[in-house]
């Protein structure tokens, strides 16, 4: 398919024009003043995103190799970690934890639901000597969120833990001030509420990160974010980087600072809210409950006629519209809008839109609420 | 800078039009059809590339990211492997041997040279269970290449070793032929001889290897072949991937057999030996061995006078020539010209008249003969 369709994906989103066309900009040696000069550039930029006075480092990745870069650095054979557990993305973070030698303290909620603070806290006292506390800031797999960052960060820091956030499909839509909340290290993907293609994992780490990091480097070569932090000192990456996407992220981080941080996390709320109502007003069964629903990533419920395969098939085909179905277990049951990056109320009218004619054509039952007058209603702030 | 340049680095390479533009190709989601059959066109042309009837895999990542896929999913805990140090990248090899808990027995070559089949048969008479033979087949940092990879092949055959390749950057311009070597795993990357952007490794894999991956898969997510095998099977990757660099490189691909591969390795042998002549006859003195110079890398060592960070300055800035300079103990004593990926007459020609004229001026001495008509006279075959 050469022609565009509005990706409504849980990542990768929508990208700009201007963000696509930075990829053209003629190839550049990696270990020239030209290149330092844009690595510099995405440094500043990632701090304020990040809202941390750390450095902010790159890896030619996806988000999971940003993860498993943060976890890895963190964790050695016999360290402790408390991982939130809610969906994919939790088990993701676990098994890493595992495989770097680590023993796993799974805090669980049922899929649709998030851990709750006083389940952390009750790991902490059941455990000693926690070496990491990871939390996945937002659940891609099931459309929920941790809500109390904060209070994760005063945890950790009581009991001296680092704080590591999977904040892969949150930041840049998530209100994540990493330095307010004290999180240690917070890894991001650029294809997701930054609005730049994929192909780039941004990891934030705090002082304390800095300094153990650099005197406990892994054994391997790749995800050492050590080896980073020296080749960052002189604007260059260990690895031959992927220019392009380098470019695009830079201009997709000037657009995030042309916004406002804060005016872009509001965006996201409004269009969540208008997903949500719109979709409640016409049956729909939303899939997280309502205190821990994500900004970011709106998981629905399949009424129980509608096939999965079908329905999104014709929402691409007829409407040129590409949203996700479900994860693991849930796939067939649930599907998911990724509400994120650059959507605004063109994006959120055209899926409901879309969502709610296919509904209604599969379904053969007109919905008696216009779920557009709704959503539309919700979207009048921006 | 936004003029574009005459990248003549070891990698990234310039990158024809054609194939940056396929980077603008609108957003698509990484588990759609749209995507499948992406992949499956790039699976394809691969693995005629590779020459090979075993799958590659790709992941978002350098090509040492590619190694270290390679090398971590052959390698466990106490686990012998040689590996031919004749460089950087043979270190970085040994590196990840030993990251991954293994046992590393070094072949060793001045740099400049390359090991010799006889050093890998005295290896393996003075050591058993060798699980892997590892050859770096162009040292990217001296311009040196081991040249018999058949043979290597053979011994690695014969003692029941894995035989991994680092192919960064020969593969695409030096003949290596993966069946009829034998070779077991064979690492590349997008922007070297294929002349893609960077931001992609590929990984080819024997059926031996692909068993022993997907039997023993290593305990980390992000390098895990045998998830990719797995994820291979429907058209997909196990996480979000570099959509716009799978774009290029699938033009790239495209380009590389619409020119044949045999084709494309006799232009590369005809650049690299007009360079090495008008070098040459110039005073320069080459540093790689006569029999081990490589195909794709040109190494040349400094005039006594000629300071490198001056005369790579001047080569960018006066005629926008850009070229590597020595690594690690080699700095500022050697330079490297990549001759790769698209390196045509035009690219040869622009570079030694470049380099003749700033090394002239910068040593006050005019060379007698004339380093074009000694490069022309070369390339008259393409």
């Amino acid at each position: 398919m050469k022609f565009r369709k509005l990706i409504m994906l849980p990542g990768p989103t929508n990208v700009p024009d201007r963000v696509m066309n930075a990829m053209l900009t003629p190839v550049m040696g990696h270990r020239t003043p030209d290149f330092a000069s844009v690595i510099k550039n995405i440094s500043e930029k990632s701090k304020q995103v990040f809202q941390t006075s750390g450095d902010v480092v790159l890896f030619t990745a996806s988000g999971t190799g940003g993860v498993e870069a943060a976890i890895t650095n963190i964790i050695k054979k016999g360290d402790k970690a408390i991982v939130t557990n809610y969906g994919e993305f939790g088990e993701r973070a676990g098994h890493m934890v595992e495989g770097a030698g680590g023993i796993l303290i799974k805090v669980d909620a049922a899929f649709g639901d998030a851990p709750r603070i006083s389940q952390l806290e009750e790991a902490y006292e059941k455990n000693k000597n926690i070496k990491a506390l990871v939390i996945v800031t937002n659940e891609t797999s099931t459309g929920t969120s941790f809500k109390w960052l904060k209070q994760a960060g005063d945890l950790a820091s009581k009991y001296g833990s680092f704080l590591i956030l999977d904040a892969v499909s949150g930041l840049g839509g998530d209100n994540i001030p990493v330095d307010e909340i004290g999180a240690d290290v917070v890894a991001t993907a650029s294809q997701k509420c930054l609005a730049a293609p994929a192909g780039l994992a941004l990891v934030s780490l705090s002082e304390k990160a800095r300094k153990y990091v650099v005197n406990n480097p892994p054994p391997l070569l790749y995800f050492n974010i050590s080896r980073q932090l020296k080749y960052l000192e002189t604007g260059q990456t260990p690895f031959t980087p992927a220019l392009p996407i380098y470019h695009a992220l830079d201009e997709a981080l000037t657009m995030v600072l042309e916004e406002g941080i804060q005016k872009r996390i509001k965006r996201h709320e409004i269009c969540a809210d208008a997903f949500y109502s719109s979709f409640e007003s016409i049956g729909l069964e939303l899939f997280a409950k309502k205190d821990v629903r994500s900004n970011t990533v709106i998981a629905a419920k399949y009424p129980s006629n509608v096939d999965d395969k079908q329905f999104r098939e014709d929402l691409d085909k007829q409407y040129r519209v590409v949203i996700a179905g479900g994860f693991g277990s849930y796939k067939g049951k649930i599907f998911r809008v990724g509400s994120m990056g650059e959507v605004n109320k063109y994006h959120v009218i055209t899926t409901i839109s879309a969502i709610n004619q296919t509904l209604n054509a599969m379904t053969g039952k007109l919905t008696k609420k216009d779920p557009l007058e709704i959503a539309k209603s919700r979207l009048d702030n921006l």
